[in-house]
C-alpha cells in the first residue's frame, strides 16, 4: 500500500425517519440561520420539504430558500445561491436532494467565503480552499458519494467546462440518508446512479500500478453489492434493504476508504464523462456508461492484472476482457446507454467530446494520456 | 440495514515515516503539553522513542514521560498517569505502543476530566463520558483497532474485572500507522492479532438477527486479508505489503464501518474472552482463539446461515460445521490456542472463567445468554 493520510468527518445518520432531525442536528451546531437549497418539485411531492420546514421551524432555525438546482449544477445558479445566502447572513447551507443539490451546497459555502468574482477561479484549481461555510444535506439520489465527501462539480453556463472542487473543509458536517426518500428516483436515474457508483470504485482499481488486496476486496464488494441491490430496485422500487444497501455502497464507494493506498492512477472515465456531461446535459451516469466499456478496452493492454481480477471476482469469468464485455452487458440490461448513438449523439459529439477533454485533462493531472487524436481514437469505440 | 449513526473524526497517517510528523500534527491541534506514555523497552530498542523525543522538541511540545504500560494495561498505572499528567498539565496523552498503550492513553484522558476517584465507575457504565483531553498515537502493534475508534479496555487490579469505556469523545485526534513499525512484533503476538482482528468482525456478524450483504463482503474481505497477510508475516516479519495490507484490516476491523446495519447482535467472544484476560494475564487474542471455536458450535444452532455463509465465503467450504472447524484449524497454524489446556489451564479455570463471565455479561448487554451453567457447559467445549 502506498503512503495515504485519511480523514472523514462527516456524520451519518442513517435510516428510516432521520430526516426529521434535521433541525436538531443543525442546532447542535451552534447555527440558526441557513440557507436551504433545493431542486425542482419532488421533495415536495414526497412531502419531505414540509417535514424540513417543521423540523427547522421547531428547532428555530432561520431560513432562506433557493430551489431550483439543475441535474448538471450551473455556476450562474450557485452565484445566486450564494448573494442570497451573504444577504441573509446564512451561517450555514442545507442541502435536500440529490448529488446535484449536495454539490451546488459546497460551492455556495465557499462562494459565501470568496465572493462570486473569485469562485471559479477555485474550480480551475488556481486558488486553496481555507475556509467554507458548514454543509448539511438530507440526500434523495444514492450515486455520487458527495454526502460523505468533500469534492463538488460545476458546470460553467458558458464555457461548459464540468470542473471540480475538493477539500475537507467541504466534507457535510452532517448527512442523513433515509432510504425510503429514495424510493421515488426513476428507474433510469437508478440505472445511471449504478453506473456512476461502480465508476466511482473501478477508477484507481483499473489505471493504478498496484491495487492492495484489502482495497481491492472492498471495492468488488461493493460492486456485486449495487449491481445485486439495483436489480432488485429495478424490480420492486419500494424494496427498503435493498435501497438501503445501494445507498450505503453509493456513500462508502466515493467518500475516501476505496481510493487510499494506491498509486500512479487516475479519474479517466470521469474525465471523459465530465467532457460528455458539460457539453449535452445528459445524466452523469449516462456519460459514464458510454465510456467505461470504450475506455476499458484501451486501457486494459497498459495494465491487464486488474481486469483479469475483475472478470474473476465480479462475474465468474476467466478472462479480462469477458468481464469488460460482461459489464458492457449489465449497463445495457439496466438502460442506461453503451453508445454515444443510443444517447442519440453522433461522431460530431465524439470531436466535441475530445476537444474537451483534451483541454480540461491538467485539470485532473491526466494530459500526458489525452491528446485530441488519442481521446478520439478511445471515444469512437464507443460511437454505435 | 438497521439504522445507524456513524461519526469517526479520527485522522489516519498511514506508511513508511510518518512518525516523524507527531510533533508537528500535535501542534496544529494547539496544544504545548503532553504525558507521553509507553510501555516497556520496545520502543526504545526500534528507535522509535528517539524520533518520538526529537519530534516533538523540534515542535516544541513540552512532556512528561509514563512508560511501563502493561499488555493487558492495568487501572492502577492509570490512575498513576493521571497524576502524572495533572501535575505536569499535560494537554493531550500521546501513547507510543500496541493497543494497550492506546487503550491506557484514553482512559487517563478521561481520568484527567474525571478525578482517579472517579474513573472506574466510568467502566462500570454508571456514568456518561462528556469531556477527555485528546489522545494521540503511534501505533507499533496492528490488533486493537483502538487507534480509530473510541473504545478502551482496562483491567482492575484487585477484582479482576476487565471493563471497557467507549465515546466518540476518545476516539484520537490522530493515529499513527506505519507498517515498518511493526516489523519486530514477534511471531506468537502476531498471531494473537489476527485472531483479534478476526473477532472483532465476526462478533456481529455471526450473532445478529440479520446480517447485509454490503457488510458480511466487507467483513468475508477482511478476514481472507487478514489470514493471508497473517501467512505472510509468518513467513517473512518484513514484507512491508502484507504488514500494511493487515495494519489497515486491523484499523478496519473495529472503527466502527463493519459493526453497522445489524440488529440483535453482541460482542459475546469478547465477553468469555475478556474474563480470561483479566483472571491469567493471558494475551487477549489467545483468550479469543480458545473461545471462539467453542462459542460457535454452540451459538450455530441458533442461527445456522451466517455460519453456512462464512464457511462458503470464506473457506470455499459447504457446511457450517466445517467453516467453525477450518477456523479452528487455521488457529492452531498460525499457533495460538484453540484449548484452555494448550494454554496451561485445567477445568478450574473454567469455572472461574464462567464465574467472571456471568458477573459483567450485565455491563456488555448479554445476560439473558449466560448464567454461570450455560456458560461453563460452552466453556467445556474449550477445555481441550
Amino acid at each position: 500500500m502506498e503512503n495515504f493520510v485519511y480523514f472523514n468527518p462527516t456524520e451519518i445518520y442513517f435510516g428510516r425517519g432521520q430526516e426529521e432531525k434535521i433541525g436538531e442536528i443543525i442546532k447542535k451546531h451552534g447555527i440558526k440561520k441557513i440557507l436551504f437549497l433545493y431542486g425542482r418539485s419532488s421533495i415536495k411531492k414526497i412531502g419531505l420539504y414540509d417535514k424540513v420546514v417543521k423540523s427547522l421551524q421547531e428547532a428555530n432555525i432561520e431560513f432562506i430558500e433557493h430551489g431550483g438546482v439543475k441535474p448538471n449544477p450551473i455556476l450562474s445558479h450557485t452565484l445566486e445561491g450564494v448573494r442570497k445566502a451573504k444577504e441573509f447572513g446564512a451561517e450555514a447551507i442545507l442541502g435536500v436532494g440529490g448529488g446535484s443539490v449536495v454539490d451546488e451546497a459546497k460551492a455556495i459555502a465557499l462562494g459565501v467565503i470568496v465572493g462570486e468574482d473569485e469562485l471559479w477561479s477555485y474550480f480551475r484549481h488556481e486558488k486553496e480552499i481555507k475556509e467554507a461555510l458548514p454543509v448539511f444535506d438530507i440526500l434523495t439520489l444514492a450515486a455520487t458519494g458527495t454526502e460523505m465527501n468533500g469534492n463538488a462539480v460545476i458546470t460553467h453556463d458558458e464555457t461548459k467546462e464540468k470542473l471540480y472542487i475538493s477539500s475537507p473543509l467541504l466534507c457535510p458536517k452532517a448527512s442523513i440518508l433515509n432510504p425510503e426518500l429514495t424510493f421515488t428516483v426513476p428507474k433510469e436515474y437508478q440505472a445511471y446512479a449504478a453506473v456512476d457508483v461502480i465508476a466511482h470504485v473501478i477508477e484507481l482499481y483499473f489505471s493504478s500500478d498496484y491495487c492492495p488486496k484489502i482495497q481491492a476486496r472492498f471495492i468488488e464488494g461493493l460492486i456485486k453489492t449495487v449491481m445485486e441491490t439495483t436489480e432488485a430496485i429495478l424490480e420492486n422500487p419500494k424494496d427498503y434493504q435493498a435501497r438501503a444497501e445501494f445507498m450505503w455502497a453509493s456513500t462508502l464507494a466515493l467518500n475516501g476508504l476505496a481510493q487510499i493506498g494506491f498509486k500512479g492512477g487516475g479519474f479517466h472515465n470521469h474525465l471523459l464523462a465530465h467532457a460528455i456531461g458539460g457539453l449535452y446535459d445528459l445524466p452523469h451516469g449516462a456519460c459514464l456508461s458510454i465510456v467505461i466499456p470504450a475506455w476499458m478496452k484501451w486501457w486494459c493492454a497498459k495494465n491487464p492484472s486488474p481486469f483479469e481480477r475483475f472478470a474473476k471476482e465480479v462475474f465468474g469469468l476467466s478472462k479480462a476482457e469477458e468481464g469488460i464485455e460482461a459489464l458492457k452487458n449489465w449497463f445495457k440490461k439496466i438502460g442506461s446507454p453503451t453508445s454515444f448513438k443510443e444517447a442519440g449523439l453522433d461522431e460530431k459529439a465524439v470531436e466535441e467530446t475530445a476537444k474537451i477533454t483534451v483541454q480540461t485533462a491538467p485539470v485532473w493531472g491526466l494530459d500526458k494520456y489525452y491528446n485530441f487524436e488519442t481521446t478520439k481514437e478511445i471515444l469512437m469505440k464507443a460511437l454505435s
